[in-house]
């Protein structure tokens, strides 16, 4: 029996609070269980060096954990001088899976950047930051559409992102820290809300995995994007209509 | 007229919730009108080497804004590799103020870390932060002192802070950051419950200020920090009965 | 038709040579086409701190590429000051799955350090060097297996990783630069010689990607796997007979 | 009785010693007891970026001990690669007091760093280097009037700074470090010639003080800085009467 | 009797390899006995800021070293985030070095870097990597002259270096690792194809050294770049035919 | 003619002030001309991790200058960061030059760490360090023989530097800033008093340098040497007798 009374492929309890910071273009409280991670998204009126003239956008990303967000205090990174390897991994991955559901053309010249601040941490701190960005992101970008009247809304798909793990040889959705800890595999997918890939993580922290075990977690990982871009739909509101939803997506 | 049309000697709506983090020993969101700073206290059961054998323990403190507490997103420390000034000035202060009430022989070999994260600013962070600190503290030290049956409570008066500042020839209590930007003079004011100076910091930011004006400024103070000091009693419910209060305090 | 006229399901030439450091406990210049990476082993009879005392080893890994490995002049690292975050999550990934076929208890209270220069890069350095390292791992485990005359031989399967990707809508195995800069996906497999993943990184870089399309690069990069771990086994000489080969592998 | 035999309101022997580098606009070596400290002043034509097209100028300061200034060594914070917080407090101190007297618009777009390396320690650094910086920057100054022509002498009124504090009970005026070293309450204090205050930093390093105790010592502090400005005007001889003396400070 | 039968005048086994690198605009592997470094040569059309818009060129380079390159690893200087003293006297020399045999002004408004990095290290790595750059950037300097029709061939001189020094007593050319720890005193010669010289660095190691003892090493320092220009000259083929022989090298 | 009036194998105006600092074990203010380094010695009862346990002491220096001892103000290096190359060749070549004249055995386990502080540069700063330092480093070192009652006094030998160059195919000793900025080449020579040397560093900054011209600048760079070290004994009066003398320098 999982912590929780959670079946094998549940979720836990999920919450989205959005507008939590009253200076942000967009802004969002996501809890997935007892992780709760601020991602807010600024929007600056221009735009990295390499991309300066190209009439392009840029979507980036920043993670950082409070220092006594886990059980033991770590250290600062602003402290150390230096990020740690494991936070640059994190935050190169979010701005890579955001960008790809944006139309950085139809966004123009302006770079957006989410942060993604973990207030707490029970595992799954970097999919709730995907998940918690894309709803942030989706706000900002909102906001520019409106008021720059664009034509075409530069978001074209949904994104969400989950963990799934093999725990005592059973695959399990959604890793709390606990059973993370102890995951033999640990995988973390991230779709788009046509059912598709948009990275996928996979390693065997303590033995390899077979095919027929991956197959079983695309699946799983698939059933609980479903669910959290249901979520994502809902925060949006009236916003959501503006955003394609995949035909793959559909259909399930 | 103040914004929100507070008088000129009147506190911004303050709320004090407590235990908002379930691994810290001690954790309190603390909000000013629209400045919220999470503070946590961490207990370690050993000392910084250059008290290492004395008997005595620390308490000390580290600050820091989330990107976007700020109307503009300001660059991490962790991403410059280096703290700013202002940072360094500020967690300084917040731990010398947070040891002047603390008895470091009763709290025995102990380090107590005070994490001060300002997640929305809007003037008197570092006040703010002192004032939650204290109240984060107070419970990590109950939990201390409790487990290891203390003879003596180590925490031997209350501690708030508050800021003070001329604002267009008018002194006023408690700036938010609109005041802050316009003020003359600039005042913090760290004291006891006893109605004692812990920590005086003026600055006259675009004229010098009188002897004059310094005396009404700290009367000013002094009606803020012991508002904020029934307010902390509140909130720590029934361990504020083993905290002294000093005899001024009582008086007024 | 791929530069060099390679098939879609063909590596490109590659060449292993062994001893190339006269003093590494194992090293090797493994050569993919153009990509050219020098891998040394080093073992120090001693571990890092979080394993002090626990009677089990270590094996870890780092990155670099020369200044003028690429097209055009890349700053060192060292004269920036830090580490970029590809190097970071390239170095973490080429330890991760090393230890994956290291029986860590075997190996006894050593660390094995395992430093990846890319003299010269054209696409896929990360993946030869984990396949470079396997060697050089290889023969310096082998070293410490005879001098100690360990009862196990502390590596528990071949380990070796190529990239796939889809690039103009064909999947193709052993993406050169050339074709790794214009792919849509980009994923990297590392595999044990049983078949099994150890490592699964996959990424849209331009669009999502189906499960169908992951199913078929998956085929790809078993096929290409094999392959790098016939050469192993021929670089590697008769120590090849010490390191067991899974059974997956040994029916493809 | 205090070292040297100095009464409790006494500054010890004071030397302002000019035009000690060949180099700088403006520099002194100002030594009180056996603290000494090089300040020069550097003028560039040119201000930082965020001043630029304004129309005004900036004043700013660096603070830095030789390793040996003090009784044991401290390593050099170029070797550690940072600055420590202390130094960091220092610094933003001296820019911000002597900014309180310049007119940044009569300055016009210039620049002055003031340079403060304290070539012997004993107590009383940061209030020395505000002192004999005020000097250093005269001398800038009144070049850069005298060779442009300035209409409006940019500095509209004198600055010096002391300690003030409390030892065994009793307040002392010019704390040395023996005494700053035992010191309960501990304050610098710096006034312009006006006679009223442009910064105030009072800590109660071992106990709180009282509203009575404070007024005491700004009394001291008072003394001690009118004193200081009398050997400034000395030390600028004709420049002197360029510099404007605010009313209060006739008075007394 | 030296290792490897050598005698003592007679530099170790020289090779010299070009074209090693397919980036870059000159490349060069150098072997002297078991020390071996890369040397390439990359061009840039641009300048340092200091040297905008003079209408003159600038040679730079760089130095490092692999970490197993060494008997024992050393940590990478990117790990540790700066550069060792020695790597940046190193490097400066080497630049230094390169710019007395270019003519800054025929070459015009380019920058070139020459990276040598140190693939093993047996002794003599600093004055190899001049021996070598000088042959990279002779192949760069030539694609240059020869792509924008140079006037004039912008090398002045030969350019070569090698280390001597005294080892129980005997003065010695080219140390290797085993010699030069246990040399008393230690000698780096540059010299141009004219017997004149560039740069000497000589250090009593062990004791300090006389002036006879001096006029020793310095003949057999010329010795031994005479025989590496010769090499130099082989390596570089037709293009050495451009390069003037200062009269006294053709003397000897 | 040079300016001061000076012959071309004239030192500038010299002078060495003992005791400049009431902290440290030996301390020197050094002027050559206009260069002016504050030289401090400090001793510490331990050696460095390399050196524990072996009986031996060990003597090393830090180099640093003041941010305006130049003409144009530098960025201090704190600020920055980092040391630049130049200052960490310098303060090596200190360090090294220094413990050639010092019995390490005899020292014992101590550290002598030496600080050369330039006030004001026009030339000759590194000579003048090693100059003033073994002053400074003598007096330390007398503290030590006669408080630990040495039966060897640790010093073997005299020791100073000068610098020698040739400007306008003049060789010239001593060179000032003026001069050393249009040196063709430039020498700095470190001599014991038997007349020998201990470090030899000569760049052709502008061309090379023949055998006859290094000979000339040899012997200009003994005669300045001489006259240092007539200097040095002066200064340290009494101790000057403990140290030997080599029998070169007694002969000249």
């Amino acid at each position: 029996m999982r912590s929780n009374g959670r079946n094998d492929d549940q979720l836990r309890p999920l919450k989205i609070t959005t507008q939590v910071n009253k200076y942000a273009e967009g802004s969002v409280l996501i809890e997935m269980g007892d992780t709760k991670v601020i991602c807010t998204a600024t929007v600056e009126e221009k735009v990295p060096p390499f991309l300066k003239g190209q009439g392009k956008g840029w979507v980036t990303a920043e993670y950082s954990m409070l220092p006594r967000a886990t059980q033991s205090r770590n250290q600062r990174e602003a402290a150390r001088g230096k990020l740690t390897g494991r936070t640059m991994e994190i935050q190169r991955l979010i701005g890579r899976a955001l960008r790809s559901v944006v139309n950085l053309h139809a966004l123009g010249e302006r770079n957006i950047t989410l942060d993604c601040d973990v207030i707490q941490a029970d595992g799954g701190t970097r999919t709730a930051s995907i998940t918690g960005s894309f709803v942030a992101l989706a706000f900002a970008v909102n906001k520019i559409a409106v008021q720059h009247k664009l034509s075409v809304f530069p978001i074209t798909d949904y994104l969400a992102a989950i963990s799934v793990g093999i725990v005592d040889d059973k695959p399990l959705l959604d890793l709390n820290y606990e059973e993370d800890s102890k995951a033999k595999v640990d995988m973390n997918v991230v779709m788009t809300g046509s059912g598709e890939f948009v990275e996928l993580q996979g390693t065997g922290e303590e033995r390899p995995f077979s095919r027929k075990e991956l197959d079983y977690l695309l699946g799983l990982g698939e059933t609980g994007v479903l669910e959290l871009i249901a979520a994502q739909k809902e925060a949006l509101g009236p916003i959501a209509l503006k955003i394609p939803l995949g035909q793959a997506g559909q259909e399930v």
